[in-house]
């Protein structure tokens, strides 16, 4: 045993909805005592870092019900049941901004928030975009900007961008424009 | 009206647990329809970038049970009801790692994951650390490391560091290298 791992004994769900599924089980820990986890299955997603021609990321900006909030953030969205994140980030590029793209190139995946959450992020980088079709989810209502990096970091900076995957965004292209 | 922003019409408790809350609300989209949110509330989380005197960031090794994995992540932890995100980030370095420090900044804040969930990551900084003590909760088993930048770079290339807060940590040391 490498003294960390923890024994599932029993699940119990909670709930089972459209984006998540709840779950608390017991467990048993290394030390041979149980403990509760609870736990939020998710289906996982995609996020796209879109680079323009004039070399500006796209942004969508949107309400977000869990914070009651707008905030701007890079194009994303779950996967679809069965679906390839690959197929997903073109299909999400497409819906939410109404571009396509010639290559797409998945840069780095993660977990958001894996103390409760198994959500994967996979996240992809395109500078070749093409023009598409915006087409909206039914319940989705959002404004597509595009920001210069300089733009982008001053809105990390006074949180209008203020989630995980749009931070990471930023630094990666901080990143890349410093190692040019 | 924004055009963007939903109203709550109804709110339905389904969980409320020592970690997670979760509630499913009847919302009223900008639109004039009806849809439901499914809404998992979190007390808010810290982590903290602790830079070593030999400049190495210190990671902990832990099994994460919603993943099943253990994966290498930064110190951090959930906030006590009631808690200061600073004095929460100070409790959490030495409970994890032993180690007290003298300063430590606030140098980010961002939402792990705003489709579903209201969890606001403070992230702080820190390169004074001091020897305190090392107390981990009952329920929690962990090994701590000291890494050099080039090394978590390439943690993060074969996923051994897998999650968002710790990608966007090893992100934040390459621009500080950068930037020197």
């Amino acid at each position: 045993m490498d003294g960390l791992t923890e024994k599932k004994i029993e699940s119990t769900e909670i709930f089972k909805g459209r984006v998540v599924h709840l779950l608390v089980d017991k467990v048993g820990l290394p030390n041979g005592n149980d403990a509760t986890r609870e736990v939020v299955r998710h289906p996982g997603a995609v996020a796209i870092i879109a680079v323009t021609e004039d070399e500006k990321m796209l942004l969508v900006r949107q309400y977000r019900y869990p914070l009651d909030k707008i905030i701007y953030e890079i194009p994303a969205g779950k996967l679809e049941p069965g679906e390839n994140p690959d197929d997903s980030a073109m299909r999400e590029l497409e819906e939410e901004t109404g571009h396509q793209c010639e290559q797409l190139e998945r840069i780095a995946s993660f977990y958001s928030s894996p103390g409760f959450s198994d959500e994967l992020l996979n996240i992809y980088f395109t500078n070749t975009l093409t023009n598409g079709r915006q087409h909206l989810d039914d319940d989705e209502f959002l404004e597509v900007y595009a920001v210069d990096l300089g733009e982008a970091v001053q809105m990390v900076r006074d949180h209008r961008i203020a989630d995980a995957k749009t931070v990471y965004a930023v630094q990666y292209m901080q990143l890349k424009a410093m190692q040019k």
